[in-house]
C-alpha cells in the first residue's frame, strides 16, 4: 500500500456544472474529506487534535485535471502524508474512477497552537501517526 | 420603494449545475449575501451588531422557483424585513431578472447573544435599524 | 417504515461557517444527495429517468432548522414521497443526529420532457416506484 | 499594469469555515469569477466565445496561501494571462486586501471545439484578447 489511504466519494449534483461536469472547485473540498476520513483512522479524529491544542491551516494546493467526473460517478481520493518538516506537513493525492487517474494533487498544511494560532512543530505524536496510517476500511 | 432594499448578483459559473441552470442551492447563499448588503446598509454591518453582542441564527427558510436562471445572469435580489417579534423576525425575498421574476421567498431568523447563544429580544435599536432600511445604493 | 427511506451524510468541513455549525444552505444539497439515493433505491437512479426521456426540476423548498449541527456530525436524512399530481411531486425530509430532530423540510419538484423541457405528467411507472421505495440499505 | 486585470471579490458568510476564516476552496471560485469579468472585459464575455465555437477547460490550478482573509473582506483578484501555447493557456493570480498578499497561484486551461470537445488551437482572435485586456473598471 506504500501508506496510501483510500476515501470514496459519490459526485452530488450540486457539485457539477453547466459544462455537465464536476466542477473543478469540488476536488479541493473532496480532498479534505479525504484527509479528515485519514486523520480520523489514524489520529484519533481531527477533533482530538484539537482538543490536544493543535489545529491545521491549509496554506497550498495543487492539482491536476487528466480527465472528467460527473454527476453519481464513484471516486475513490487516495491520500497520503508525503512530508512532514518542522510545522509543515504535506499531503499527496490520486483520484481514481475504476483504476483510472482523473486527477491528482498535492496540499500543504502548517500546525499550530489552537489558542494562540502561532506556528508549533508538528508533535511527535501527530508525526508518527500521520507516517503510519491505519489500513483503508 | 415600501422597504424593500435591492441588492444585486451576477450567476457565477461554479453555481450552476449540469442541468445549465443555477443550482437551487445557491438561492440560499445569494439571499445571505442581500442580508449582509442589507444590514451594512441599514444597520452598521452584521459585525459591529456582533461587536455590540448580538448574533442572528438561522432558523427557516421558504423558496419558490419560477423561472430557472443562467450563468452570467444579473439578477436583483429585493429585501425587507417583514416582522419582528420577540427574539424573532423574517425577511422577505424577491429575486427578478430585468423586472421579472424568477423566485421569491423568506427566511426566518433568530438573535442570541453572542456570548451565551442564547435567545434575547431584538435589540430596541436593531427593530429601528431593520425596519428602516437606507435606500438601495 | 411508513415509506421513509434513510440517508446518511457526515458534515464536511467546508460546509461550517464561521458561527461554528454547519451552514444553513448545507442543509439544501443534503436533502438532494437524499433525493438521489431514494431514487437509486427506487426507481433504477436519476441518470435511467433522465434516459426514459424525463427530467426533474426543483421548484420549492422549505427547511426549518431546530437544532445546530457541526463539524463531523453524522446525520441520517429521512426521506419521502409525499404528494405526486400531475406533473408536480412533493418529498418531506427529517434530518436527524442521534434520534434527535435537527431539521425538518420539504422540497416541491416538476417533471418536464427531458428534449422540450415542457412539463409533462410523472409517468405512471416513475409514480410506483417513488411511492415504493426499497428499503434503506 | 503589466497586463493585470483588477476584479473585486467580497467574502461571503457562506464562504467562512468553523476556523472562522474563508475556506480554501472558496478562492478557486473566485478565481473562476476573476477570469469571468476578465473576459467580459477583454472578449466579448465567456458566452460569446462559446458561440463562436470555442469551450475552455480547467487542466490545473495552484494556490499559495499567505494570509487568512475573514467574512466581509473585499479582496482584490489581480488576473492576467501568463502564457499561450497552442490548445493550452495559463492565468496567474494575486489575491490582495488592502495592497497586501493574502494567495497567489495560476490556473492551467485548455481550449476545446464546443461542438466534439476534441482540443483545438486557441484561435488567433482570443489569443490577441487575453493578452491585451482591458482596463480594469
Amino acid at each position: 500500500m506504500d501508506g496510501w489511504f483510500d476515501h470514496r466519494v459519490r459526485v452530488r449534483f450540486a457539485e457539477t456544472d453547466a459544462q455537465g461536469i464536476a466542477h473543478h472547485a469540488s476536488y479541493v473540498v473532496w480532498l479534505e474529506e479525504a484527509r479528515v476520513a485519514h486523520l480520523a483512522a489514524c489520529a484519533g479524529g481531527y477533533t482530538a487534535i484539537r482538543e490536544r491544542g493543535v489545529e491545521a491551516l491549509t496554506t497550498g494546493l495543487e492539482l491536476t485535471y487528466d480527465r472528467a467526473a460527473v454527476f453519481d460517478d464513484v471516486l475513490t481520493i487516495r491520500i497520503r502524508c508525503a512530508e512532514i518538516r518542522g510545522a509543515r506537513f504535506r499531503y499527496e493525492y490520486l483520484v481514481e474512477r475504476d483504476g483510472t487517474r482523473v486527477a491528482s494533487g498535492s496540499t500543504r498544511h502548517a500546525t499550530v497552537d489552537a489558542g494562540t494560532h502561532r506556528p508549533i512543530r508538528v508533535p511527535s505524536w501527530l508525526v508518527d501517526d500521520l507516517l503510519s496510517p491505519s489500513e483503508s476500511p
